[in-house]
This record gives structure tokens, C-alpha cells and sequence, in this order.
């Protein structure tokens, strides 16, 4: 039996998760989180039960499901692949239906690049001076969205289309702009004012936001 | 006179700019541009030619004139105070008219602290999982905005309040969303299934936004 | 009843603190230091836990109160508010009564730009080629003090002076000279050596500045 | 006419090339070499001078020539893809005739997430304990080499093979063991002593490696 | 006694070990690891726990053991000296006998300047672009070693040397080439292609290498 | 001849001198200045240029000459030994005479391991808490100096010692508190206040700091 203090011990770690792990330079050659308890304490398994296997992502060979937009992703953070923590890496699949659309979006933490598997796939960003970058990209081709500046996505070919994605931060951080902004209750005045939009439009852009 | 050879060689470095500096530990105590050509080479002015003055900025005493939205704000980074120049800071003081909004906004390379110097300001920021903290700050109160996140800020009081924020970038860059996602030129189509409007109001959106 | 191996466990804990966080590029959006144990564990609180109040500081509406040289500091960093946990940012609120100094010190941990609140503050640092750069501020200007590099403060004014400063680590560290020299226990003969002083001389200044 | 001590100085310049640029944290959104006299100066091309060209790479859509190994690479370091300047990634598409082989080798400033784009890949990587980690990756698994870490492939599949590596910095840096080792001319004694080899065998390895 | 759940919770921290700690800019003066249960936690010892002594090491007074090679050396990282925890440095000191060898090798995570205290040194290194640089060094003498580069030291003098080494991580990793390739498994077929040797004389190499 | 407008570009640069290089991460394996010019543009030789001796530095194998306290230095930036540009490390000779001082002071860029090469140093440092940590090292001993803390040596041996420091920046900075204190000309009042001292003493200290 647990006695009670220990029991309070465990429930308050049971809330908390893994902290921080910086991106820049690491002082060991790799830290698997260990498996059991990862969300409670921040060490690295001892390395004589590290497997090949720590290291290998089998996960993304297949898309996932299409969301709203036409759209799916399976994003690869340290959170689901524990073999990238403090290696500065990570990456994401991001499929599209005809037509499919990823919605503007940036992420905080890192730059990416993006590589077309198949499909043609209109592809852009913005940079601080308000200005658009934008083509349509052929399979095989790379795009790069700089560091935290906001960039969107669209299937323009005939068939699907695929992309991988890759990022140099184990936890790139993704905001997307529709449910950041219009998702999140922030005071309706505020986005009135900042939209140029009257109270109705606001509460319609809200709906299909807020998660209900 | 200059041979005609040097002259595309300056023509050519008038059209570029001081390059990169990046954020992390300095190799000097610090690097103030050369005041002439700053806009072409990377080199600091020799150490006696600097004075306190290239220290000290005078320039955000007073507030600067409303725009649209009620809404002032004086940047300073490294561009218009030289003395930051590989520090790793910068700083920007707002000012809001009542019901003044600065509008939804990140900056890509920077946390931001914000100081209360006037006023009652609603003010908040948005996670990477959608959630919003917000609340109305006194005089004298601090908020902290991480690193690349979706921050906003409205006057709620009954006079003209003012901020004073801080950065850890000495270029922390500024994404406002209203004009990057509905002042770029973005695929309207995208826009149309991101947002979930239909053309008209993709439309009307993007005359407020897209720069005459 | 906790079994004595646990109480054994817990004792070294609390002669322990949390563990560093570097500045450089965070892997989440934030990490506030669970409430319980922050002296133990390096562990975020779930983000569900995490409120607005763990962004705002409060605690810098007033002055503290001064000390013998007529000047009073409230350095916030991230050991009293936790928000700015792998945030890279914190901040000091600075008071001096009429002629109130600021010692000569340094921040081994960051850059810090000064904000004039209020009054006329003689203001300047020293460069590691022992060149002083000094300057009397107004209120409302700012001054830059490199990382690393000792600066001071004195009110030359004719009322109380305010100022509010910001540093780029979240930690900054702050070395007093006068205490740091005098004030530790240095051997004698060094101090003698060091500074061209006998050994009474030198046993006023110690006496001043050894914590009784 | 150049007058001739402005030719001095072009022919300095032909003979150096662009500096450094380090990966942690950029302070511009981007920065573009200016294609004129890019070995020459550190500076970027004026924000309205790049244009969305700048950003994508279109060079390895197809597979380069096989050499000895059965092997082909194509790295695209900033050298070029200049719009990879400040971003702190970079990539590399390698093909795999059957039975070919990437030899030992690795990176000194990058970690490599390495996705199958084709085929059945045996990969691994040596931990500085001298262990293995090494399996057969299949079409869509990815698998991650730590910073600075000795790795090596093989087609191990019945047809040709591809994979598409990213790294976290614009110039991760290539050294392959083989012509490293016995390539260069390191003091023959010093090579038998280390792999306890006979001046004979050693020649023989040399003549491999040493380019004619 | 300690509760059955308890046990499970301190066997799985056996296993791991102290997790990591990036070189970038510390948060404190410095972290000194608790010496009991180091291998569990990222915690630092209070600083009134913390002595003198924490910050001297004593154990490179006296060379080590010779090797096979006639080589010895006595790294000095923040494992065997946790006063360097959080610092960026570490240090090792390395005794040639008459004719010895320091195999070619490289340290994943750092630079390294090399200082003769001893002796006549045949030292080098090898760029990613597989030039050499190497001379013979005098006592006195510094090279410096590009981080991640591989370099070798054999001494040529009639006595036996010493090199004081210096890095700037707390562990920088050390790769030995012969026995990271030779010692650890991989494929055989990879080996041949890769060296040009035939499976005797791979197999030959790898007898050497392989741990016993 | 040079025409009068390239004169006076010439005449710009030479009051420049080569700006940043920050010790994170580099991008490239090394980068030597070029020889000409190298107070001007910031430019790596092209690396056909370099030899072995850009890496090797010879100027410490003897001491220098004592100065009033007994002490000399050689301090070995890439200012001297271009070789460690990018590198992100440096070092520095001290030899003390009998009684010979290392007066306080601090890197304000780096942490720093002291080896003792000969005799007997009281050697410590002051944390930010104003808590001494010192004692006598013997040759052979190595102390770490934290990053920005102030540290001070003296010879207690009856013979001259030496010490080997090693940072862990290409450009640590050196603030001797002495002269930075009372060298340079920082208002007499302010001084008077924190150090508790009258004004002919403060005179007095001044006199002995003050470059004549």
C-alpha cells in the first residue's frame, strides 16, 4: 500500500508534464525519455536499454484522415517520437484532397522545410513587412517558411497531394490562425475593431470556431 | 570622380542591407554600426569614435498619432537604436486612445514584456493549443506574451493608457494577423475554405486590409 | 506516516532547488513551475492548471524601500514569478530618493535596458576597455547597458527618481561590487595588493560592506 | 578604367568567401545573399528585391549520377539554396542503386532526420560509446541520426532506393570516414599504430582514397 | 521499509540517469548536481551545501595508465567533475608514451584547444572538405581543433609527452574512428564497399576493434 | 591612383573593425580572417589559403613582464589568433611573481578553467549571493570561474607560479574591478556613496587607477 503522502506525491506529479528541453546544442549524444512515468520527471533512459528502435518512426507512412478543409496532418514532435528530445528536430505529414486547404498557420519555435511528395500544391507565406511569397510547387520540390512567419497550403492539382515537412525544433509549436483568433473568446470589441467586422459577423466567424 | 565600375559596385550594396546578427552571446561588448553605409557592411565603428549617446534613446518620450484603430505604437529595434545592436534587446512603447485596440499580432522572434505605465488595458495572448489568457491589467501591473504567440490588447479604461514593452530579440519582428492573412494577396479561394466565409465577405475583408 | 527511506528522500530534496533552464529557445509555448515542490522538481504544471495570473505580475505598483545609499530595487525574476520560466525575459523596479545611488554592479546574465519612470537620473557603465559612458537621462529615455559590463545609477534630481528595467535572461544575476569585493572575505594581502590600500584602509571598507 | 588598387582589393575578395552566419535565433525574417559578389560580402538583398523564387528548390526532383559506391547525393546546404541563409536547416536527397552503400560518415554541425522516399534502406548510426544502432528502414519510416554521430546506409531492397535527409543547420557539414582517414595524408605510422595495420595494407587503403 | 510501489518508483530512476543539460547560457551562477541520487534528477544542491571544493578538481596531477597505442588520457567532463554542470567546459589531460598514438577521433559537441605541457607532438586535423593540417607541435605550443572535426596527435619526440586538452561544452563526446567502425557490428557487406577490403581483411579489423 | 571618393571609403573603413561573430553554433568548419583588410570586412579566407599555422599558436610558450602587482598575462582572444574565429574559444597565460596578484575582476562573455602549470595560487570567486569560494590550488589543480562571476588569484608559493585559463568564447572580455571602479572618471559623489568613503580617499583611489 502507498501511504497517504506518497499518494499526494504521485497525484501532483500525475498533473504536471515533462519540461523543458532546449533546442540549442545537447550534452549527451541522444536522452530517450524513459518510458515509464515520462510525464512526471525529466531524465533519459540509461543508454543499455536504448534500441534502434528509439530512433525509428514508423508512424507516418500512411495519410491520415481528411479534416473540414480537405485537409489532414500527423505532426512528429519529441511528444510522440520520445527519440528526437534535445536533438532539435521534428516533422510533420501533411496530405490534401483536391482542393484540400491548410489553413494559414505559423509555428512559433521553428523554421520548416517542405518537400512535395506528390501533387501540386499551391504553397506560401507571409513575411513582417506584410508581404506574400506565393507559388505552386511540382512534385519534388522544396519550400522553406522561415521562422515564425505565418504560411498556408493548397491542393491546386487534379489529384491528392502529400508534403513532408520538417523543422528544427523538437516541438515546433503550430498556431492556426482561424481558431487562434476567431476560437479562442477573445472580448468580441477587441475583434470588431481589429476585423473592421460589425457584432453578427464576429458571432458567425465564432461558431465555427469555438470547439463546442 | 568615381570610376564607373565602383559605381555599380555601390549601387549594388545600396540595394541590400546590413546583414544578420543574431541574437545568442555577443563576441563584443557591444558593436555600434558605422553611421555611414550602414546599410552595407557589417562592422562595428571603432570603439572611440562611440559616445554615451549612441546608448541612450530619447525618442519615445512622447506618444505618437492614433491610426485606425486608436492604436499608436513606436518601435524601437536595432534598426532606429543602433546601440542594440547584438545586445539582444529592444523595446516599443504604445499608446491607446480609449477603446483603443492593438490588434491581434506576434512577433516571431521574441518574448515581449509588457509594462502598464497608464491606464486599464485588457490583454492577452492565445497557446499553441488555442487557449486564450486574458485579463484587464492595472497601472503598474506586468504581462508576459511568449515567444511567438497571438497577443492582443484593448484600453477598457475611461482615459488614454499607454504600455512599455520589452523584447529578447534586438529585432523581434511584427506579424499583425488582420493585414498578413486579409492584406496580402493570399489565394482567395484559400482564404474562402480557411475561414469558412464566402467571396463577398473574403471580399470586403481584404479591401480594409490590402494596402491602396 | 510517511516510511522513513521517504522522509530520508524528502529531506534532500528541499536542500535542493530547481535546476537550470537555459535561456535560449524554448521547446514549449511556457512552463510555470508546478506550485508545490518548485524547489524540487523541475516539472511544467499541466497546461489545464495554468491560469492569466501565472502571466501577471503585480508586485512593482509601489517602491520598496530604500536601503542606506537612499535606493530601493524589486528584481523580478523568475524565482518570484514563475511565468517567466524558459521565457528568456525579467525585469527590476528601481527607486532612488534625492541623491539615492545604485552601486556599481553588473548582471552576469544579461543585457538590460533601462526605462526612465520618473525624475533625472545620472546614469552610465563602464566598457572592458575602462571607458565610462555616462550620462544624465530624463524621464522617459532609455539606456542600454551591454551584458556583463558594470554600470550605476545616481538621482541628480530634485524628487524621487523611477526607473523600471528589462533583461533578456530570466535570471539575470546581479553582483554588487562593493559587497562582492569587500564585503566576502577575500584574503587581506590581495585586496591590498589589488587596490594600493594598507591594511587599515582596507579593514574600513571591510568592515562596511562584511554582513554582520 | 578600375584604377589599380581598387583591382588589389576585387582580387582579395574573389579569394574569400562569405562569412559566417551562425544558426541559433535570426533577427531578420529572412536574408538573401545578393546574388552579385555573394563570396564577397555578408549582406542581404533588399526585402524588395526577393521575390517567392528565393524560397523554393526545385534541384532534386531527379536522382544525381551513381558513383563507385552505387551511390548518389545531392546536399543543399545554403552554398545553394541561398534562401536558406540565417534559417538554421538545410537537406539532402541521396539515391541507392541496389546493393549500394552510403559509407560512415557524419555531420559536425547538424542533426539528420532521414524519411525512405523509396525502397528498403539497412541504416544506422555509432552513440560515442561505441554502440550500434542499425536496422532496416521500409518506404515512409524515418529515422533520426544525433548531432556529430558516425552513421552509414545500404540498399538492402531488390530496386532502387531513395531518402530525403533534413538537418538543422544551413551548412551541416560533410566528413566520410574513409577518405578522411586514409585520404589525406596522415602520417603513415600514426595510421598502422592506430587500425594495427602493416605499412602495406595501409598503401593499399591509401591509393583508394588519396584523390589522384 | 519502503512500500512495494516505491521500490518499482526507485528501480526505474536507477536505470536512468541525469538528463540533459544544454551549453547555452546557464539560468544560475552555477549548478552543482546533488551528490546522492545524481543519476536520478536535474536538481541542483543548495548553495549553502555548495564548497570550495566543487570547484577544484584534482584528479589530472598524474598521468594515467599507458594503452595499446602508448596513449593515455583522463577526460574531465561534468560527469566526473559536476562543478562544470551548467558552465560549458570541460577539460582531459593526455600522456603519450615514446612514439604513441591518439587515435583519429572527433568530439561530436565541441571545439578543442590543445596545449603541449610536455614533449614534441605530431598534431592535425582533417576539414570537411578531407584536407589535412598538421605539424609537429613544441611544448608551449596551442592548435586548435574545429568542433566535430577529426584530429590525431602522435608523439615524435625521444621522450614522453603531455597535451592539456580544453573544450567549450561540460561533454563534448569523443568518437574514436577505428573502433567506432571497426568495433561496433555493422554490416559487413557495408564495410567492404565502403573500405574496399575484402571480408578477410575486414574481418581481420574487426577482431581487433570488437570488445572482447 | 586612388580617386578621392575611395579614399574617403578607405579612410571610413579603417576606423571600423570586424564586427560580431557570436560563439554559437558556426556554419562552417573554421573561418580565418583574411590577413588584409580583417579590421574592415567580415570574410573568411578562402580555405585553399589556409595552412596549418592559422591553427597553431606559438606566442605563450614564455612568460611576459610583470607588472605593479607582480603579475603578467597573456590573454589569447581572435583578436591576436584568428584561428579560433567561430570557434567559440579562447585562452590566456598568467604568471604571478612571488606575491604576484590577479586583481578581481570577471569575463563578462565566459566561463574560464584555471590548470595551475606551476607552483602554489590562492585563487576563488565571489557568486552573485556575495559568497566567497577560494583556497590554495597546487600544480596540477584545476578551478572553474562560473561565467561573468568575479575571480582573483595570488601567488603563496615561494616561487613564480603559472596558470593556463581556457574560455569558453572567442572573446571573454577582461573588467579589472580596480580601474573599471576607480580608472574611469564615474562621478566622485556617486562613488563617495557606495563604497562609504570621503572624498579624499575616493581622490586617493582615483590617483593610483586613472591612466595618467
Amino acid at each position: 500500500m502507498i501511504p497517504s503522502q506518497m499518494k499526494v506525491f504521485l497525484v501532483i506529479f500525475l498533473q504536471s508534464y515533462i519540461v523543458l528541453a532546449y533546442d540549442p546544442d545537447p550534452v549527451h549524444d541522444y536522452c530517450i525519455p524513459r518510458e515509464e512515468f515520462t510525464s512526471i520527471f525529466l531524465s533519459c533512459k540509461n543508454s543499455s536499454l536504448v534500441t534502434v528502435d528509439d530512433f525509428v518512426y514508423s508512424g507516418i507512412k500512411d495519410p491520415g484522415n481528411y479534416k473540414h478543409t480537405g485537409f489532414s496532418s500527423i505532426p512528429v514532435s519529441s511528444t510522440v517520437f520520445p527519440g528526437l528530445n534535445t536533438l532539435g528536430m521534428s516533422f510533420v505529414r501533411a496530405d490534401f484532397d483536391i482542393d484540400g486547404v491548410n489553413v494559414p498557420h505559423f509555428h512559433p519555435r521553428a523554421t520548416e522545410t517542405a518537400f512535395v511528395l506528390e501533387g501540386r500544391i499551391y504553397s506560401g507565406f507571409v513575411d513582417s513587412g506584410s508581404r506574400v511569397f506565393a507559388k505552386v510547387l511540382e512534385k519534388g520540390e522544396v519550400m522553406v517558411f522561415p521562422k515564425g512567419l505565418v504560411h498556408f497550403q493548397m491542393n491546386v492539382g487534379e489529384s491528392p497531394a502529400t508534403i513532408l515537412g520538417s523543422f528544427n525544433s523538437q516541438n515546433p509549436g503550430l498556431v492556426k490562425i482561424p481558431s487562434a483568433v476567431f476560437g479562442t473568446g477573445i472580448k468580441e470589441e477587441l475583434l470588431m475593431k481589429a476585423f473592421g467586422l460589425n457584432d453578427k459577423e464576429i458571432a458567425k466567424l465564432r461558431k465555427k470556431f469555438v470547439p463546442q
